[in-house]
């Protein structure tokens, strides 16, 4: 399957003769339990050597969809329960002061622990990372500019890197120039200047429900209000709510939304509604913040136009990081603030006055020596099979009744448990087993996703993972039996 | 004459012999326009090579004192006419709201331009910090923990520098677990998270007058009120002024200051007021926030103990970091919370997560690796150099009237215009010039130092800036004469 970044590059033999074969799986050509032809038979028959033939296998089987029986061959894995889709909510909250941030930090706080399975935190597995050639780039950029680290710089960013930032978005219509953007401390600075530009102590801010509960710590620490409106896991905010809260003037001051891989749901908002969004919001005279964060992620099709390449007079700030897709340990984001472009450069100058130089000609480095599409390619890979691989496992040993939902992009799950199970109490038990998960109660300012979870699919499937799944779903079954009890 | 942190080593020969023949000069021995002993005489007369004897007669000369003649040898240099210092304000201001934000990043713009001369910005040379050691240890470091560039951590800072900055700070008697310390982007980010932890907007918090104008910045921004205490060039803020100032309870919610090289007067606070103003607060329940950003620069002398090291209760939130002194490129500063320590994580959390484990990983390794001492004395020497021949050119060029600061410590020097003359005329006319000075109406939210300017002898002494001196001390002649004509 062609990649829509690097459009003359195709996904390797293996890969698309194992989409075939997935085809012919999920239209019921092919059964549960049926015999699949041998390595050899397949190789002979589609005409690929006998090494793409045993990968072929070996990556529908990390799917989850064959499975290997010794001295007998491959067949059709038994069908998973399919589980259904998780729902929109209907109302949006009234807007409200936001007071949950001693409750998130006692969340994360068991994040610190390595020893724990880490299914909790959006964080994928190092080993994901072109830590070596980054490496390479940061001793090369080094040497040949030794006062970098004899110096920090009061520009808003490294040249170079904002230049690299400017034509990628180029490439889904967003027309920057390397002077509209200003390089942060990962996208959490980013959006901490994005709502301090925009909004002041009292002021009501839109977000999605379930919101990733960063937005939420950052908009209690201000003192802001948050107002959430509903957000469906295939559609992302409904703008249809937001229009409706949104009619009387002054009721909300800035809509925070992350349009294309929602954390946690990662719905991506079609096409028009991105549309209607950028121009009702630029109507009723109400920034957008864009959360770009997992833009880059979606699985082998082109990204989406970023709202901002709507934007015609500069009421979209558009927010990234390099977090979560070349350099997590870096934590280098961005920011292009639109109309508000002087007061973000005033506001980020008080709050670090800079970002590391080195980090950003490393990645700027990266970027521009070809290797970026290659890495993304083969992440998005990553995050593909592993996702596929937890859908699976989850659809085995979860209770009857649970929802998952289906992204077409990222590492995250998200969970709908049954029968008002809490995930606070899942999360509690779950730690005795050392498993870390991420409960749903920390991504909305009210309690109503305390039946859910987040799951972290950013980790390569390991015997680890597999048993701390099975435990996860055998404490929910114990749970569900103890409550009917 | 031996270093305080590392009495074993003593100054090099050369030093010692310019510092006898300096003291003889100051004594009246040797009298300007005086003959000096050629450099053979020197070297046989103390029983020293020849090149320490060039050695000798290049410092003094660099710093001034003495000056050589064309195939005549060196003289004493004719005295500089001695600048009286400045004095300290008489009042507080009232406690006001802060908007001098633009005013500051109006001057701050002209820094971005590197062809501009430096005598503005607080930033010392790029080339006297060790970047070529933290190249390597950096890479070092990369090598053996590549993990570090594909994850980022939760943790409140790398356990290895946190338990560095722990242990020097112990040999000033302030004795911190790694625990009690978050590691941040910068003073920046500490002074921020420092602020937002003890004071809400509205509340007032006392500060020093003249004050770092990035004080300024960040209490606009939060919304909250200045008290400025008058503060002496000498000692610092007038603990008397903060004692009356505080009587009334409520009145001030927090107080930050710089006991040690104060920016911008350079000012160090007696040990005796030091204890006062912690034991005071402490009494009066409100938090010091000590910024000790220069606390390791003062001149061939031990430093002086941190507030924090009287403190009993956590009521000092401890900031610094490792910018003026170690590795300006890599941002990576520090607080102790005190009482607030668990508030700090949090929001250093909500602000940018956490700081690049690599950098953190280098600095650890720099200071461990038994280097530290040795550079921050070179460092020292440097600035020691620079400041007494920027003094001696000042003196020589600016105006009769004008007053002079004589910090024991640090890069920075504090001018006092005769005449009423406005500093920012003066910023004016020198960037006309191509350089780069940071006008006194930046330090106070007053107009009260519209007639000073703080000047950066944070680079080694060059033709450029010589001649970029001299070209501000004509441009106050000429500003100092149309105004009496």
């Amino acid at each position: 399957m062609p990649d829509s970044t690097a459009p003359r590059n195709a996904s390797p033999l293996y890969r698309q003769l194992a989409d075939k074969l997935r085809k012919t799986i999920e239209r019921g050509s092919l059964k549960s339990g049926d015999r699949l032809p041998s390595v050899r038979e397949l190789a002979q028959r589609e005409q690929v050597s006998l090494a793409t033939a045993v990968n072929t296998y070996r990556h529908l089987e990390n799917q989850g969809l064959v499975e290997a029986r010794p001295k007998s061959g491959y067949f059709v894995s038994p069908k998973p329960p399919r589980l259904a889709e998780p729902e929109m909510g209907r109302t949006s909250t009234r807007a409200r002061a936001v007071s949950i941030n001693s409750s998130i930090m006692s969340v994360l706080a068991a994040m610190r622990d390595p020893s724990i399975v880490p299914l909790g935190g959006a964080c994928p597995g190092p080993m994901l990372y072109p830590a070596a050639k980054l490496r390479r780039l940061l001793a090369a950029q080094q040497r040949s500019n030794l006062d970098a680290i004899g110096r920090y710089v009061m520009r808003m960013g490294h040249p170079g890197l904002r230049q690299q930032i400017a034509r990628r978005y180029a490439q889904v219509d967003v027309l920057l120039a390397p002077e509209d953007i200003v390089v942060t401390i990962g996208a959490m600075e980013a959006l901490n200047l994005a709502l301090q530009a925009v909004a002041k102590p009292g002021d009501t801010v839109a977000i999605e429900s379930p919101a990733y509960f960063g937005f939420l710590q950052i908009i209690e620490n201000l003192g802001l209000k948050a107002l959430e409106i509903p957000t469906s896991p295939r559609e992302g905010m409904s703008v249809e709510a937001l229009d409706l809260a949104t009619q009387k003037p002054g009721a909300v001051k800035a809509v925070i939304v992350m349009p294309t891989l929602q954390n946690p749901l990662g719905a991506i908002m079609p096409e028009a509604n991105r549309e209607r969004l950028v121009r009702l919001m630029a109507a009723r005279g109400i920034p957008i913040i864009e959360d770009d964060l997992y833009g880059e992620l979606v699985y082998g099709k082109p990204r989406p136009r970023p709202l901002k390449s709507w934007d015609e007079d500069g009421n979209v700030l558009l927010c990234g990081s390099f977090t979560k897709i070349l350099a997590p340990g870096f934590r280098v984001g961005y920011i292009s603030g639109g109309k508000w472009q002087e007061k973000i450069e005033h506001l980020k100058f008080m709050h670090t006055i800079s970002t590391p130089e080195i980090l950003q000609s490393a990645i700027a480095s990266f970027m521009e020596n070809g290797g970026y599409d290659h890495h993304l390619r083969q992440l998005r890979e990553a995050f593909h099979t592993q996702l596929n691989t937890m859908t699976e496992t989850v659809g085995r040993c979860f209770p009857e009744g649970t929802k998952l939902t289906r992204p077409e992009g990222g590492f995250l799950l998200w969970i709908e448990l049954p029968g008002n199970l809490s995930s606070r109490a899942l999360f509690e038990e779950a730690l005795k087993e050392n498993i870390y998960i991420c409960p749903g109660n920390i991504f909305s300012s009210s309690d109503r996703f305390e039946n859910c979870l987040r799951m972290n699919c950013g980790y390569p499937w390991s015997a680890e993972i597999e048993k701390a799944v099975l435990t996860l779903g055998h404490i929910c079954q114990r749970m569900l039996k103890s409550q009917s009890a």
